[in-house]
């Protein structure tokens, strides 16, 4: 199988703040965002932080979906990293919807091995942004 | 609680294909980047594919640890999302270390509320990137 996976980073603004400090309402929404990228769940971990904010992690067998929430900012912070030929998109916009958000960003970056990034880049949307990170 | 975030976005090739196959000392590793970056580890999700590969996540007290391995092609991906002040970096090294990669490739983006990320960017090493996504 090939590396190349697509990693969709979502910053979503003015959220519905009583639906994003819900734990079960927020994994319910990763749920179907799962769902809506084709994405076959494996395991998931939520947590309910005192005195507000969410965060959880699906485990898909295409990589993963995480959430953080900061209902006193109405922000949330997500992300899909799918591999398999997955989409990740509309999982991004389900998202939107869902979180009741006013505002969002989005950038999509390709990760692999080079060379499966290379052959990979003719399938991904114009906007994708090939990672190119320093050597550290 | 600002929501300024470091999302460290990790690449690592040529690694110990025996050990990222070992969804046991995968975890362990995980567990030892966590400490690296003084987070505190909430709740764990870790899976072994057949025939091979390792995904799994760390839910920490700011944000999350997340890797995926694809022994056959002795490749990782890896991301380490911090919020509070943490510094992710330490965690992107000691994975290099723990996972004998024979190289690796790094980018690190910072995330949260365009006015909070504003704020903290002198905090930032010169090479990290802020999040300049399109709107969709």
């Amino acid at each position: 199988m090939k590396t190349i996976g697509r990693h969709l980073i979502a910053e979503y603004y003015g959220c519905d703040l009583a639906l994003i400090d819900d734990v079960g309402a927020v994994e319910r929404m990763m749920h179907a965002a799962a769902a809506a990228v084709g994405a076959t769940v494996m395991a998931s971990a939520f947590h309910r932080y005192a005195p507000q904010g969410v965060s959880g992690t699906l485990l898909i067998a295409e990589s993963h979906l995480s959430i953080h929430t900061w209902p006193e900012h109405r922000y949330v912070a997500a992300d899909i990293f799918t591999c398999g030929g997955l989409d990740p998109r509309p999982g991004f916009a389900l998202l939107a919807r869902e979180l009741g958000a006013a505002d969002r960003r989005m950038q999509e970056i390709v990760r692999g091995l080079p060379e499966h990034v290379a052959e990979g880049r003719a399938l991904m949307p114009s906007d994708v942004v090939v990672l190119t990170g320093e050597l550290h």
